[in-house]
């Protein structure tokens, strides 16, 4: 069993081979002077079973090819298995055509892995659950969501808490955190304009006088969030956490976040956080022992 | 038929349709807030056959994937044919095994057109002939040497001309455009100590008196070329002229040009210049009634 690390996230990649108990493989990954990448395994892997950790996370095409390049190094270098983990998915949320003549992009990502010659991926909170039939190979689906309550357990916030979730698609994964933390769960009703605004519109249950904690899968520029933390605080909670599986953070994330009046935003590393991102209310538990585990 | 123009090279993409007499199709091309490319076809597909118009030219990984995607949203809104022209194909130069446990990254993109459902790709004066033979549908392969030459004898160059191939690998093409200029050729031996690095040995042939084209399929880092024309004037050569078909031109390239004793640079457009590379010793002539003409 080998376990290389791609460009995206060394950190996580390296504390998933100290939990598996190996050294990440040796690998160059450089660029030519025109921006095209160049990757060089330097040791051999013949015969071996290979695993990849790669998020698809901003810059997601850089990425993502990376990712498809070492694949293909990988096949022609006779890797015996190659096993992609891919802790966060790029692309996901094009996962239908909300349009005509729109293109589904997740279903591309998975088709050029898929014909790259990858045998299994292992992915984490997919945008859409639906994402693992567009492969025809077997896809591991992973759960944030008991890290995350055990760290509402640990910091004592469980008791008294609310879990909400943030809109109506998001009920089913509220539903699971507050089953792990024995908690009731809210509705914000809101309305999106588009794309990357959100609208609130009112609170569906009962917040007044509760540790109020949001879930989604992602947090992206974190508008429907710190809306969403506003509303709670005018309905009575006494205080506000978000929480979610990928940081993405992207635009006015960050200075959202420090305005709004979310207390804590607790968050896994499947993407990794740049250092201008790592502000004190950002609090980060690890996916390495659930990747590990299922590697 | 109908011509739609992604980000790479619009100007060339405008020339195409004017000389085919279409207007560029509907098309929105944008970004999300984290990077991930959104696009939208404004107008309907459905039955006819559409010609993308794209150059994977640096940034390689977003010019490629907004190709992709392209080709997605094309075959899910019912195109009766997609057609694929790109004038520059990235990645090229990763065309064979090297070293071992290396990609072959040209061999990547292949597939990966192909597996999203192109028709027919639209190439030119691609890095090495074979990887036409990476595809299983049909490559046109067209060639810029006759429009170098054109040039040439217009500016009455080709008189008293000798083309240099500046390596070993590019005598066939020296031969062609020698051809048309109906010149003799020489040949400048070298060795490459590593990639992006040239080292000029000595000239194999006579160039004594006489004005030296120099030709290759690319203009990258320009170490090559700029290496290439001290040697020739050196040598004896009156004047030297640099021209390739694509002019990649990064890194150090535009300083070494403006440094050397090359005269002009004659390239085509099959790479859109960016404005502080569009200096007066680079004369650009167009493909595009080039490209009309095999679309
Ligand atoms: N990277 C992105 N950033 C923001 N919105 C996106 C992104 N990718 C897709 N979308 C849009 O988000 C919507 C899907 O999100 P959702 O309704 O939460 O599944 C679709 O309308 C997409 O057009
Ligand atoms: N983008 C690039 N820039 C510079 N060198 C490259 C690039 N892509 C591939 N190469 C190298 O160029 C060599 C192939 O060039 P050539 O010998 O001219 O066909 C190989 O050794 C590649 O590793």
């Amino acid at each position: 069993l080998k376990i290389f690390s791609l460009s995206s996230n060394r950190p996580l990649a390296e504390k998933i081979a100290d939990e598996v108990g190996v050294e990440l493989g040796k690998l160059s990954v450089d660029r030519f002077s025109d921006g095209e990448i160049q990757i060089n395994i330097e040791e051999s892997i013949r015969g071996d079973n290979v695993y990849i950790i790669q998020s698809t996370s901003a810059p997601v095409n850089d990425n993502l090819m990376e990712l498809l390049i070492m694949i293909d190094a990988l096949r022609r270098a006779s890797a015996k298995t190659i096993n992609v983990v891919m802790p966060y998915y790029g692309y996901a949320r094009q996962d239908r055509k909300a349009r005509s003549r729109e293109p589904i992009t997740a279903k591309l990502v998975a088709n050029m892995l898929q014909n790259s010659g990858v045998d299994r991926v292992i992915a984490l909170d997919l945008h859409a659950a639906q994402i693992q039939g567009f492969f025809d190979i077997p896809v591991d689906h992973l759960m944030g969501a008991p890290l995350l309550a055990d760290y509402f357990i640990k910091q004592g916030v469980a008791k008294d808490a609310v879990v909400i979730s943030p809109d109506h698609g998001g009920v089913v994964r509220a539903r699971a955190l507050a089953e792990f933390l024995k908690a009731p769960i809210a509705i914000i009703d809101k309305r999106r304009p588009k794309a990357n605004v959100a609208k609130i519109m009112h609170i569906i249950g009962n917040v007044q006088g509760k540790k109020c904690i949001m879930i989604d899968d992602m947090i992206d520029t974190a508008g429907t969030i710190t809306l969403g933390s506003k509303a709670l605080m005018e309905a009575g909670a006494t205080e506000v956490y978000a929480s979610c599986t990928h940081a993405v953070l992207s635009g006015p994330a960050i200075e959202r976040l420090e305005d709004s009046p979310i207390k804590e935003v607790v968050v896994t590393d499947s993407i990794q956080l740049p250092k201008e991102k790592q502000i004190a209310k950002i609090k980060q538990v690890s996916v390495a022992p659930l990747i590990a585990d299922a590697i």
